[in-house]
Formats: structure tokens, sequence, C-alpha cells
């Protein structure tokens, strides 16, 4: 069995800089941090993966691989700077690309004609000491494929504590049988193999990317926020929905609040890296309400590294109002969807007959649930601006 | 590089026997193919996999994997007999998916404590010369993973003639840096290095079955075949429809045939494997029609392998008919779908706007198209019986 394999299901949550107890963590509390950074070769042409395009610039949700590997290094406080070798060809694409997904700590140099030449650029480029440059010369310097984006910080944290220790200048991550070829391979040089976990995997192959897809899928359908209208009745089947999701999405992290009719308390409600939002409203709930939620998220933004599922739940009661006629006076949902895909939101609107008999109530809660859950899986932005009925 | 990587982006066709012109096409046209049989070891525990379930029983589409890989070896008309060797606790299961998804060619042997204990039964169930064993002694047998779906004939053919030729009693077939120790381990043997493709991976991860299920759902995704009624309007913008969809998703082949009112002839109109089905009704298009068309798809055992996708399409005319009365005129797709859903159907509605000036009818047949890949693309259950519009 390859080491750590079984940690390959654990979801990872996508998050700002996680650091801090990192180093306390790693059993050496006294143990001064070095000064540390990233060297990301990414010359790659992609000639495996059978498309186009390099992997490293592979969209996944619409965003480039590449961003998603520099967000996970960003993540962690103690990386001060990160450079990215990218071809001369490659050089204004990665420019969007930092200025796009707002990377902030990645400086670029230019690739190489091979992957060591593109390292020793990278290297060169933290060295130089002129006056104004941004970067500083860091005591470990990690090197880092641009396509390996699930690497996580304690992996990190070794493998620059090990650098530190046992100076060694690169590090070199593998599995199973290969590992003891590496370690033959060092043997007479001052190197520590410090062991990789299943996360670590390379986007190789084009199914590779469809793993890396499902991944970050599984990754940011981990919780929904549930906004309740303060009508009560509303409130009431809302919470009926909440204990139903619950039950059927049992992997996922609900979390749920009362919007009052300032729309500013949303921030409050809102988990800090949530990417689902359900919003439960009243019969009387209005356009006007709906913008100004879709405000808060916009300014939070949430969506410039993920696309945002917002699905709006309305009750409906057959006896006062016939469907198609509710449906009709829900058709703004259609042209607002449109507007606000432009920043990455998906919105959806689900509607929930209510008042019915208890069993037929919650097989339309159960019903509303499966496709909420499918909203927020499969992320399909053919699907925003729908009306759908449980 | 590894050999034969970019071959890993090609969709094979999920198919019946498509054998015969094999041996003739490995330019040894006079040599007589030699009795074959397959031995498929399937008695682990699916450790790595970090979930309960052993990896050959895991679901993809709601089927276990292993029926994938059988699916693959019945395809080869000329692997007679395939052996299954599965531990005692696991017998009832695996008798289970032979019956349910039609397994013709399968018998099953008991697993031993190691792989290759279970060849060795697999082996001995083929070796028996009892009366009434339906099992005869081939010349050849073929030891496959179970969890590597993605073989394709063109590699079992070599496996097979090399065994035949160089008497080599089972096949490797790795990748990369592995092929030289293969090379060398076998150095001093009758063996034959054939080399694999990456299509022969072997499912090992949570995030493999993420991608298995990404390759699957986009080989059945290939072929979207179109059936028109007879109504003369229907007829243009259906044709109209079939356009946009040929110009938006240039990666599918799209088939159309025109239903006359008896039902008989969509089986002519139909491709042989075609998973995915846009019914393009007219106005007064009813019930009993959409009953007929899924009653042909379900004689046809189509739907037993994989989840068929069926996209109802209706034009709106806005101006005679509102919206609303529309979709409740149509609400019987609801119940309906959750029927079909039992036999492995999914079911949706699509209304599209029509008339309408030039721009907005290209528009809204754009959004149709976007809908209809989603639904295809994505298979999610959980939104059967939608009506969504365009």
């Amino acid at each position: 069995m390859e080491p750590g394999a079984a940690g390959d299901s654990r979801p990872a949550k996508p998050g700002p800089c996680v650091s801090g107890a990192a180093l306390a963590a790693s059993g050496e509390p006294g143990r001064r941090m070095p000064t540390v950074a990233a060297v990301l070769p990414a010359g790659g042409c992609g000639e495996r993966m059978g498309v186009g395009t390099p992997k490293q610039f592979c969209p996944i949700l619409e965003r480039p691989l590449i961003s998603y590997t520099l967000q996970a290094l960003e993540r962690v406080c103690w990386i001060k700077d990160i450079v990215v070798a990218v071809t001369a060809e490659n050089m204004g694409v990665m420019e969007r690309i930092v200025q796009k997904y707002q990377h902030t700590r990645v400086s670029l140099a230019e690739a190489g004609v091979t992957r060591h030449r593109s390292i020793f650029n990278g290297l060169k480029a933290l060295a130089e000491d002129e006056p104004g440059c941004k970067l500083s010369k860091p005591q470990v310097v990690i090197i880092h494929d641009a396509v390996r984006p699930f690497v996580e910080e304690d992996i990190l944290l070794q493998v620059a504590l090990a650098a530190e220790e046992h100076g060694c200048s690169d590090y070199d991550l593998e599995f199973g049988t290969e590992c003891l070829q590496l370690a033959l391979k060092y043997s007479d040089t001052k190197a520590k193999l410090v062991e990789g976990s299943p996360d670590l995997w390379k986007v190789t192959y084009k199914r590779d990317l469809s793993a890396a897809e499902s991944i970050i899928k599984e990754r940011i359908s981990q919780e929904i926020c549930m906004v309740m209208d303060t009508k009560e009745d509303t409130e009431r089947v809302g919470y009926l929905l909440e204990e139903v999701l619950k039950k059927e999405l049992n992997n996922v992290k609900i979390v749920s609040g009362v919007r009052s009719h300032g729309g500013r308390d949303i921030q409050q409600i809102t988990l800090p890296q949530c990417y689902n939002f359900v919003c439960v409203n009243g019969a009387a709930s209005d356009f006007p309400e709906t913008q100004q939620l879709l405000s808060v998220l916009e300014q939070s933004s949430l969506s410039i590294l993920y696309p945002v599922v917002v699905v709006l739940v309305y009750f409906l009661d057959f006896k006062s109002v016939p469907l198609g006629q509710k449906m009709e006076s829900l058709m703004w949902i259609r042209e607002f969807a449109k507007e606000v895909k432009k920043r990455n939101i998906l919105l959806c609107g689900l509607l929930i007959c209510y008042p019915q008999d208890e069993q037929t109530l919650q097989e339309s809660l159960k019903q509303g649930a499966a496709i909420i859950a499918a909203l927020i899986k499969d992320r399909n932005p053919g699907l925003i601006g729908q009306l759908l009925v449980a």
C-alpha cells in the first residue's frame, strides 16, 4: 500500500491563509521558521494531455489549473514569495491569471528550455539583490510542480524544515515503488525523503483534469448557507427544508440564519468560505431584497475563485395562486441570472408546494433537497435562471 | 513520455460485440485465433479507496465498476468464457450483478487469500473437465484486473497472440519507468512486454472513481438522436434546433428522423448505442405518443447498462398560450418521469418560445442547446421531471 493513501478522500477546505499553529503542531515549538519562497516551473507544453492547451492552463470550473496551485501555496502564510517560470509566449496569459484571480504574492520569471533551467531562472529572480526588487532572498526555496494543485500546508512545512536541516535544495515527492529509487538516487547526498500523500498527485492526463474537477466540486459543496426570510410561516417551512437537507445531504454542513429587512446582516449569517446559498423567501418576497442579497455576495469577492450557487426558494400555495401564475411572476429570475452569471454566480429558482398534507410536503421537501444537491454538485451554468418545481 | 499517452482522450464507443476484423487488422490475416478465456481476480477489499465498499463494487452511474470491466471483455467476441474470482462473502452480490446487467459469458469462482490464489482458482474452474460443465478448456487465458474497466480489444488481441507465441501465462501492463523493471524481472523467462495505453489505468483511489465516471459520462454523451414530430411547423423549428445543437455541441454526433404516428419506426431512427434522445413535439402532441416512444426505449434494453436521457421539447407560442398554462398542461411529465426513472430513463421537459424574431429565436435555441448539454453531460437524476424553459 502506498503511504498515506487513506487520506485521499479527505476534503480540505478551500480557504484563506490557514497557517499559524503549523510550526507548533510540527512538534518543534521552539524552532524558528526559516524564510521560505516557492518556485513553480510551469514551462510545460502538455503533450500527454491530448489537448491543445498546456495542462497548467487547462480550465477547471473556468479557472486555469495553475491558479488552484497558486491558491494552495498562498494559503500558507509563511511562504513569502512565489515565482512562476513560464515561457515567453505564455507570459501574457500568466499575467492575466495573476491579476484576474488576485494572486498577491506571485512574481513571474521566464522559463528555460528544460525544467531545471526554469527552476534556475526562478531561483535567480529570488537571489537578485537589486534595489527596488520586491523579492527578498529566502533561506529555503520549495520547488513545486504547477500541476499539483492539492498540496497541503503540513507537507510543505515538513519539506521546508527538512530542507533547512538537511540542506537539500529541491524536494521530490513520489509514491510506491519509486520511493526506493529516489532514496537510492540521493543516497550519497544530504537528502531526506519526505513522504507524500495521494493528495499530491500530478495532473498529467485528461482524466486527471476530470478527477481534479470532481475533487474541487466536492470540496466547495461541503457547506450550505441558508438565509431565511423573517415572515413567520416561511420560516417554519424553511426550517423544515433545512431539516430535510441535513438528513438527505448528510455529509454537508448546513448553517442558517434569518434575514432582517435591511440585508446588512447577511454577512453575519454566511460562513467565511461557503459557496452555496439557499435563500428561503416569503410569498411576498420581491426582487429588491434578492438583489440586495446578491450585492452582498458580489462584494464579498467569494465568486472570484469559484462559481457560487444561489438557489432562491419560494413556497407555492396552489389553492390561492395557480402554478402558472406563480411561475410567470418569477420570470425575472431568468434575466437576472444572466446578469449575475457575469460575476460567476449561478442563480436558480426552486418552487416548493405548500401547504399540503404532511406526507406530500415531506416528499416535496425531499425532492427539493435532491434538486438543490444536483445544482450544487454539478454547478452547471447551462441551468441558470431555471425555475425548478418540487 | 509514457507510451501511447496521446490516446487517453479517445472516446471508445460503449457497444455490443466489436470483434471480427480484429485478427485481420493485427497484420496476421492467415493466423488462426487461439481459444481464449479470461480470469478476473476480484477478491480485493479496497483499502486504498478510503470507502467501505471494495472498489470493484463501487457504483459508477449506479452500476458497479466490475460490470463495466465485464462489459468491456464481453464486447470481444473471441473471449469465450470469463471467470470472476470473488470472496465467499461477495458471491451473492456478484451473482446479482451478473443477472441484473445481463452478463452472459461470466462464471464465478471463489477467491483465495492472495491474488495468485484467486487466479489459480479461476484457472482451475476453466480446466475442470466435468460432464455438464459449461466452461471449455482454452488455449490462452488472459488475467485481467477487475478494476481496469477501459481495456480495448486491440490490446487484448496483442496479449492473446503474444501469449500463444511466447507461452507467457499472465500479462502485465505497466507504464513509464516501471516498464524497464518489468522487462528485467522477466528477462530470464519466455516473456514479451505488451505496451499498454493510458486507457488501461487501474481504479485505485477515490479520485479514480470520479475520473472513471467522467470518462463514462463523456463516452455515452457522444451521440444524440432527435425524433421529430411530423407536424410541419414543428419540424421546421426542430431542424433549426438540430442545427444549433450541431454547432454548439460540435463534438457530438447528432442524427434525426421523423416519427410517423405509429411509433414503430422509432427503432429505425435511433442509433444502435445512443443513450440520449431529444424528442421534438408538436403543439398538440400528447401523452400517448410520448408513452409509445418510451415503451420502445424500454423494450430496447438500452437503459440496462446506462441511464438514458430523454428530453421532450415543446414549442411555446406566447401569443396564443400563456407560459403558465402551457406549463400546467405539461405537469404530467413530473409523474411520468418518476415512473420511467425506475427503468433508468431520465426524463425532462424543455419549452422553447416560438415564434419570435430571428435573433431572439436563435438565443432561445442556443440556451436550449446549453440545457440539453447540461442534462446529457451531468445525467443527474435529481432533475428528472423538471420543465426547463429556453
